[in-house]
C-alpha cells in the first residue's frame, strides 16, 4: 500500500480557505482533515481529537520542545499548532490528509515536510479580496488597508508553492483541488 | 493569454489508448487532437487536415529534412508523423492539444518538446493486457508472446513519463487524464 499525500491549502486571509475546505468535505469524503492542537479552552460542543487536540500550556510547550509540531503560532495569548504525529499516522495508513493554514505556517510546514503538496488559494482579483476583507465587518479603513498590504505580501510568497487555485467559484475551486490530488496520485516519482 | 499544454498519451499497444481518446472527446470538448501526417492514401470518407494531413512521399521526406515533424515512423511502407507546426500553432492560440502515440514515438517527442506532459496508460494487470492482445483476433501464440514481450519492454520506459494512468475503467481513466490537465494548469512554474 502506498502512503497518502499531505495537501496544504493556504492563502491570504479573506480568500475563503475555510469555505473551500468545508465545501470539499462532501465531495471528497475519503480525505482526512488535520486536527490542530491548541491551548485555548474548548467551546461548547467542541470535542477533543475532533475539533482540536486540547492541551495545557505546559503540554504544548513540551510538544514544541520535542519537535512534535509541524508548525505553531500564538494568537491572542493561545498557542495553535499542527501535530506531526496525527499527520504522519494518517499518511502511513495510506490516506490523504489536508491541512488548512495561514501562509507563514505553510512555509514552516514546507521546511519539515517538503514532499507535501502546497496549494495557494488566490482571490479572483485584488479588488474582490478587498471586498471580502471589507465585508467581514465594519472595520476602520486603516485596518482594511493593513490587511490588504499583508495579503499582498503573502501573495508574493506564492512562488514557494506547487499549485495556485483561483477561488472564483467554490465548486470550481473544489474541482481544481480534487484534480490536483488525483493527478498527484498518478505522478511518476523519481526513484 | 497563456499558452496551451501539449499532452502526450502513450502506452503499450493493446492498452486502449484509442478507446480512451475517443471517450475523452465529449468529456473535454475544448481539447484539440493532434492530426498526423501520412503518405498512405486517403480511405473513403477521410478528409485532409481532419483525419490526416495527406502528403506525397517527397513532401514527407522534405518535412523530415526541414525538422517539421516532432516524430515519425514507417509502418508497412508508409510514413506517419506528427507535424510540429499544427501542435505549435494550437499551443500558441492558448488551446491544449493531445497526441495519442506509441511509446517510442513519445520518447522522440520528449527530445524535441520536453515541456510536454507525458502520460503513460497502463493495463490493470499484465494478465489483462494479454487478454486484450489475444482478444484482437486469432493470432498465433508466438505473435501474442512477442507482443507481450514488446509491451513489457515499453512499460519499463514508463519512468521517462510524468504520469501513469491505469486504464481499469474508461471513465476513471478519462477522469484521471482530465484531472492531470486541470492540475497542470494550476501548477506554479518556476520563473
Amino acid at each position: 500500500m502506498s502512503k497518502g499525500l499531505l495537501i496544504i491549502l493556504s492563502g491570504p486571509s479573506g480568500v475563503g480557505k475555510g469555505t473551500v475546505c468545508t465545501a470539499l468535505r462532501p465531495k471528497m469524503p475519503e480525505l482526512i482533515y488535520s486536527v490542530s492542537a491548541t491551548t485555548r479552552s474548548p467551546r461548547a460542543g467542541e470535542e477533543d481529537g475532533v475539533n482540536y487536540f486540547f492541551k495545557s500550556r505546559e503540554q504544548f510547550l513540551s510538544m514544541i520542545e520535542a519537535d512534535q509540531l509541524l508548525e505553531y503560532a500564538e494568537y491572542v495569548g493561545n498557542y495553535y499548532g499542527t501535530p506531526r504525529d496525527f499527520v504522519e499516522r494518517t499518511l502511513e495508513s495510506g490516506k490523504d490528509i489536508i491541512l488548512e493554514i495561514e501562509v507563514q505556517g505553510a512555509l514552516k510546514v514546507k521546511e519539515k515536510f517538503p514532499e507535501g503538496i502546497f496549494v495557494f488559494l488566490l482571490p479572483p482579483s485584488m479588488d474582490e479580496l478587498k471586498d471580502r476583507i471589507r465585508g467581514r465587518g465594519t472595520e476602520h479603513p486603516d485596518v482594511i488597508n493593513h490587511r490588504m498590504s499583508v495579503a499582498e505580501d503573502e501573495i508574493s510568497l506564492m512562488q514557494h508553492y506547487d499549485y495556485a487555485v483561483v477561488n472564483d467559484e467554490i465548486d470550481l475551486a473544489c474541482k481544481r483541488i480534487e484534480s490536483i490530488i488525483i493527478a498527484e496520485h498518478c505522478k511518476i516519482r523519481e526513484l
